[in-house]
Formats: C-alpha cells, sequence, structure tokens
C-alpha cells in the first residue's frame, strides 16, 4: 500500500491526526532515565535515548497516527547515536507505528538518491516509512527522492512554510506575485499529480508550520493531494483552531505533531506534581489523551 | 586559529585552491578495491571506504587544500557507513588536511545546535573543520551553527547559487529587485560582519556552482568576507576560467571542488589506458596535478 494510504489508515484506525515527535535530549529526560546512564559515553546515551523513545512508543501504539524521530539528537551522539535511530525506527514500526524520519536532507542527482536509499522503505538502513526534505536546491533535487519514494511506497515531506520565525526570510519573498513557499508548493502538487492513491493523496507531503493558520489554509487548497504534517503545535504555541484548515472535510490530509508537550510532559506545570519524573510515562500518556482530545474536530 | 585563518594558510601552504570530494559509491570503487569486497555486507563496504578515501588522502595530502566527504555516500551504508566517515574525517585532520564535511543539514533553535554539535569542532562525534548548510528555514536556522563555529573555531558554507540546472526554481526567483540567492548572500554577510579574523575573512562561506560564471563574480563581490566552495568543476562541466572570479586579489577566497574527476580518474578516457584501475592511485595523482596546474592563475 502506499505511504498516503498507509497514513489515511493509520490515521482512521488510531482515531487520532497526532504525530509525537521523538526528540531526545539528555538534559531532559527524566531524571529516573538520566540517572541510570553509568558512564558518560555515546553508547550509554545512545541506550538510553533507544529506551527512552520504545517506552514512549510502547504508551502512543495504536493512540497516534505516527512518530517522527528527529535525526539530529541521533546524530549528536555520533555513531552509536545513528544505530539508536535505526533501533528506535524498527521498533515503532513493529508495533504498527507509521514513522517520518525528520532529517532534512537535500541534495541533487545521484547524492539525493543517497539520502533516500539511506532512510526510505523497509530495507533501507533506517527503514522509514518517509523522511523530511529540504526544497533550497530546486526540482532536480526532489526528483530522486520521488523516484525512491515510487518504488519503495514511501513518501517525503518537502519544508513549505516553517514554523520558525525567521523562516519568512526567504519562504514569504514575493516574486512575480507569487510566496517562495507558494511556489514550493506547485513543485509539491506537479510531482503529486501523476502520483494520487486511494486515499486522495500522493506520497510527496508538505510541512507547513501551525504558526501560520492563514497560509496553512492557503496551502491546503494549493495542494489538495499533499499530506501536511504541521510542526509548531503546543510547545511552538500554536492551537486547535490554528491547524483545522490543515485538513480536508474528512479530517484528512494532516498530522500535527508535538515533541516537547507529550515526550516532556513530565516536567509540564500542570503534569509535574501529579505525576513527575517517576512517573513520566503516565504524563506521555496522560498528554496524549489531551492532544488527541483538542485535535477532534 | 580561525577555520578561515586556517583555510587561507592551507591555500598558501599547498599551492592550491583544490577540494577533492570524497565520494565513494561501490559501483565505481577501483575494482581490486571492489573485489575485496567479500561479503556483501555494510561494515564490508563501510571498510572499503575507509581504505578508498584514505588512500586517496595519502596521495594529495600537502598537495591540495582541504577535501569535502560526502555524508550521503556514508549513510547510505547505514551506521557502519557513518563509523567510516568519521574514520575517513579524522584521518584527514590526522595528515593535516582541512575538513569540509558535505551535509548540507539545516533546523532551527537546538536541533540545529545538534547538528553543528554532531559535525563541526575536533571534538565532535565527525570532527569537521566545516559543514555544508541550507539556508531555506532562514536567519535563526544558521544562527545556531555560528554560535557553535565561534565556540570551536570552525566554519560553514552556506548554500546559495548551486551548480544544478533547477537550482534557479528558487535561487533565481526575484524579490522586489532582488534575486533569492542575492538574499542569502546578504544574510552571509551579515553573519560575517562582526566575525573577520586575519584572512579578512570569517567563519560563514558560501557554496557558488562553477557552472554560474556572472554569478559567481556578482557573489564574490557581494560577500568578501565569505570563503566560497564552488562546485561543478570539471564532471559538472565548469572550467579554470569559470571560477577566476571566485578569488580575491591575492588568490584566496575560494576552493574549486572536484570528486569524481579526481577519485574516480581512473574510469577517465585520458587514463584508463594509462592508468587503468590497479594504478588507480596514480591516476588520483595524476588529475590532482592536473587540476591544480588549471587552477594556477
Amino acid at each position: 500500500m502506499s505511504f498516503a494510504d498507509r497514513l489515511a489508515e493509520a490515521v482512521q484506525t488510531s482515531g487520532s491526526v497526532t504525530c509525537v515527535g521523538l526528540d531526545p535530549r539528555k538534559s531532559q529526560l527524566p531524571a529516573t532515565l538520566r540517572d541510570s546512564v553509568s558512564t558518560d559515553s555515546p553508547d550509554a546515551w545512545a541506550a538510553a535515548y533507544t529506551q527512552f523513545c520504545t517506552e514512549i512508543i510502547d504508551v502512543v501504539a495504536g493512540r497516534v497516527a505516527c512518530v517522527k524521530p528527529q535525526a539530529a539528537f541521533f546524530e549528536q551522539l555520533g555513531p552509536a547515536g545513528m544505530v539508536s535511530l535505526g533501533q528506535v525506527i524498527s521498533y515503532a514500526r513493529k508495533v504498527g507505528l507509521l514513522v517520518i524520519t525528520d532529517g532534512k536532507r537535500n541534495d541533487i542527482g545521484s547524492t539525493a538518491t543517497a539520502y533516500a536509499d539511506a532512510y526510505l522503505g523497509t530495507d533501507s538502513p533506517w527503514g522509514s516509512d518517509s523522511l523530511t526534505v529540504s526544497p533550497y536546491l530546486g526540482r532536480d533535487s526532489l526528483e530522486p527522492f520521488v523516484e525512491v519514494c515510487d518504488a519503495r511506497d514511501a513518501g517525503i515531506f518537502v519544508l513549505v512554510k516553517t514554523s520558525n520565525p525567521g523562516g519568512g526570510l526567504l519562504q514569504d519573498r514575493v516574486c512575480d506575485g507569487k510566496t517562495i513557499y507558494a511556489s514550493v508548493a506547485e513543485l509539491v502538487s506537479e510531482l503529486n499529480s501523476t502520483r494520487i492513491g486511494k486515499s486522495g493523496y500522493g506520497p510527496v507531503g508538505a510541512v507547513v508550520g501551525a504558526t501560520y493558520p492563514e497560509q496553512l489554509a492557503e496551502l491546503r487548497s494549493a495542494m489538495p493531494g499533499a499530506w501536511i504534517l504541521i510542526p509548531g503545535f503546543g510547545a511552538q504555541g500554536g492551537s486547535a483552531d490554528d491547524v483545522k484548515a490543515g485538513f480536508d472535510g474528512s479530517g484528512l490530509g494532516a498530522v500535527v505533531n508535538s515533541s516537547r508537550h507529550i515526550i516532556f510532559a513530565h516536567s509540564r506545570p500542570e503534569y509535574k506534581d501529579k505525576f513527575g519524573d517517576v512517573k513520566w510515562l503516565d504524563a506521555v500518556s496522560a498528554a496524549t489523551d489531551e492532544m488527541n482530545a483538542q485535535l477532534r474536530f
């Protein structure tokens, strides 16, 4: 089944449009887990990251649409971290969760193909269902990824309109009456046009931040065949009302990512006293329920 | 010593502005090396990549300004490839070659810091002198990298005007009378402005393709304090005349990358019969001399 159709099925089966961002950070791990790291070695921290992420995966499995491991935090540990990333991805898939690896990779020609080959599809070293990619290099930097998506029933999410304040510097520039993000959206639609599956969506998705609700509405209609990955919900300030416009009439077409608010829920004021570090997984569970409830339109 | 000053010194000491791109590909390795891979396992191929790259490094050490390993081809092998990447980087530094890791990483805030922490500076897991980064996310995606550069005497090369045909789709768009690549160049100059060292250059470099000589001249004067990494020479069609405009009056300010033309020189028609697969390192040596001679203005 195509990635787009699998994602539609995941949203329908779980009844959730939540994507849980797996962003392990040494300093923010629950004390119980942090203290279990005996030696300050990459291998020890990598093991803690794997345990942290797989325990979260056990809690959210069947209750959310997908998970999004952030490659950077695993890379920060060196090769040992990249082993952990692979373990986390395969564990998530084993329990039936779709995986969007957040790597924002980008290059041209055979180099882009090498990145796609590394991350996309079950048989790749980091067997993800999909990968985030950056579009600055243009169409010939996206096509090699899309070809691998075709061959492996995988997907990509192209950065279109990002959630950070500085994103506008390039993305909002208006050229010939059209913003740069709108031009990238056009490219996303073109690449999808011949690839739309049963669900009405294709393998080429887009990243559009929750912090720009008007642009989200504009981009939803500009890219009818593209799944939208919406970061910036919760910790970054995006609300449920802000993301509504990302969905189609049947509640499909978008998944909303939350990282810190769920995985580090034990540190949130409203959960700190109730759960604290010891019951950190109960905090993850409560935060997941809360987000799912907020996004049930 | 700052990265910019170290690069100036490397160009002056070696008398070369050549950057050797280390892009190992299974299918293009010399037959002698390819046949030595007994089992088709990531570990076996990673060992071959390490041998391939370190033997090239031994040949070019002291004769070129720097080397540029392409992360994608190592990532393609999975974690074993990332171990190999680390071995290649540390070997290059051990023999005194500056290392530009070509990863085109990009993200925001603490995630960008995690990438910088993974690749920049001697003590990082992949201890590179510098890293290529992609600018689509804007200023707040570059600042975290620059802060790590400040702390570790490292550098970055920001994609400004790339060598591929499709690069123009976004980069050449004209907004308010200014191209997108010119806006990125402005950002590069701003970030460098308070960071210019003895050599006259700062830690924030730029990638400008050899295939667009006019834009290279425009960007050289737009970013007087930025080292320019020029890809697209040789195999991609850029000539010595095309890259001239990248240099300042004293022959500094740019390094010119060549990958295939040097590392796979044994396959080039003009070298095939003379050296072939057995004497592939002699072909690398001859191709290095040839490129250095072409770029001695």
